[in-house]
């Protein structure tokens, strides 16, 4: 229950902090974070990936270190590139900077990019690889390892909804069921991903702009693409086709083309509406649920979630809880799916 | 954020957990607890009130205590009281037994019982009031307190729901939405109130028994008053009217009907189903409310509550947290209403 006093776990948890900054700004690179410690363990530089064509996490904290990275430790959240892409390779930029160690929690699934730790250990640098493993691939760089993995990006449903399942009243006002302090979430969260996703119903009903706005109202400085589904005609001055940032419509309904048309993506959000996520969910394309509950009953009102096609208890869709925190008023709840393989 | 260790505050905690045990057992009375510190401040005895006819809960502390009462200080939830009723009054009893102090956290709101505390005063007896009077308010006294101040008994609305509001599938079937653990808390607070209310569709479509079970299934000792609702008749075999718990008809839709139909209880449980939880929340006589929110998406079948004619979000009806706790997969939120002085 006590925290770690071990320096290389703290630098480690140092370097999944500082890969908050990366998300949403790396893709298609992944999100990483390093903190490279002088001889004397001490944090002489800290880094996240920049934006495609600019350097890794690895090279910003080198950059920071200096000379002072000399006899040093790298503490990375992913194992170093080996290739030489729009960057050089890091493990090359390791040995150079003249570290003696380098601690990474994840292998690269990426057979292009793996081989660093390889490297490394031919050049004489001791490597220590799956240092809080669990908690890198929980972190920022979830999306990017699902991808890897399935090749289809992570897809979030979230949601907003009353106590009752309720997503607006009769009358389709929804202003607000939620606190500022959940509605700052939501827009912090757009910030950080690469796309946002809702149905043509929801563009013809609620006419949302979608964006990444911050307390103040102005834009955040990363904006998500915005994805428009469904098989109807959206009006030309819709607000979700404004400048504010990218929009693309995807003509059809069905969830395995949306996600075929979002593959260029790593972290990807449906925000709505009911069918669309009835239809996602019934797909088993689903990959993360954020629930933000208002302690709000309606009684009336659209819910969250139609069209799934369940009947029985026994066809119910489960989930394990990831997460659950008190944003002001409101509950904000994680879940994933329960594969079978939870059992 | 630490706890206190004033012993005396540390007795009143233990006598607000003894007090727990009363709960549903000393209706009408209230579920008081009580600790007797002998002279050196150690705990010589604790009690909590018996059921009508039995010992309050300081008789039973103090019986505990025996000769160590003398000398020592007595804490208790609520102001002893002064009367004679199927008991001695408790004051009488805390001076037979030599006390030196009484320490109370509530004053008795009942003019038949209070003035406990001057009397004692009178006989030279150091009493103090207020002692974590917030805390033995929100715990096992407040629905007597909710009926001392409303002269109503404390009406809770307890629910269990998927993610998206819903209590059942289109068939009807509902077991299990949520997990063992919620079921078993439900049973066991079942077995801590005076009455359990349902709707007469409720009956006519689930047959509920609504008895409250141990975990093994055997009944447990105390049971609620099993209260049906509604204009409708209910076939004579249905399962709410065997034997194993007594059962009220109220033939009436109308909220007030029914919270005067039970004005003789003091706290007591609204479990649906959802047109009826409509009409008691509209009608403002939901006092608290239990949900019980299930990692689970439907996304079809019918919802936790339904007519109560909100049109507009302006409408909507507004709680705030009070507590939310994990119980297994489940997450367990208690609310109560946001009335315009919580502003």
């Amino acid at each position: 229950m006590t925290g770690s006093l071990d320096p290389i776990d703290a630098a480690m948890r140092r370097a999944i902090e500082a890969s908050v900054a990366a998300r949403g700004v790396s893709t298609p690179n992944p999100p990483v974070g390093a903190v490279v410690l002088d001889r004397d363990g001490l944090v002489a530089g800290v880094g996240a990936t920049a934006a495609p064509g600019g350097p890794h996490a690895e090279v910003v904290a080198l950059a920071q270190a200096g000379e002072r990275a000399r006899g040093g430790t790298a503490v990375v959240t992913l194992e170093p590139c080996d290739h030489t892409g729009r960057t050089g390779p890091c493990s090359q930029a390791l040995l150079r900077a003249g570290v003696v160690r380098v601690v990474h929690a994840l292998g690269d699934p990426n057979p292009l990019a793996a081989g660093g730790a390889e490297t490394l250990r031919r050049a004489g640098v001791e490597v220590r690889s799956g240092v809080l493993a669990d908690l890198a691939a929980a972190g920022p760089m979830r999306a990017w390892l699902h991808r890897q993995r399935t090749g289809r990006p992570m897809l979030t449903w979230k949601y907003a909804a009353t106590l009752d399942g309720r997503t607006a009243a009769p009358d389709s006002t929804s202003r607000w069921i939620t606190g500022e302090i959940a509605r700052a979430h939501v827009h912090a969260e757009r910030a950080r991903v690469d796309a946002v996703v809702v149905g043509t119903g929801t563009v013809l009903a609620d006419d949302p702009v979608l964006t990444a706005r911050l307390p103040d109202g102005s834009l955040a400085a990363h904006q998500p693409v915005r994805v428009v589904v469904g098989l109807r005609d959206i009006p030309a001055g819709s607000r979700i086709l404004d400048d504010s940032a990218p929009t693309r419509i995807v003509r059809t309904r069905d969830p395995l083309a949306v996600t075929a048309a979002l593959a260029d993506l790593t972290d990807v959000v449906l925000e709505g509406g009911s069918t669309l996520t009835g239809a996602f969910l019934s797909a088993g394309l689903v990959d993360r649920v954020t629930a933000y509950i208002a302690p709000v009953v309606l009684g009336e009102g659209p819910t969250a979630v139609r069209g799934t096609g369940v009947g029985t208890i026994a066809e119910a869709m489960r989930f394990r809880r990831e997460s659950v925190e008190a944003l002001g008023d409101d509950l904000l709840v994680q879940l994933a799916p329960l594969r079978s393989s939870d059992h």
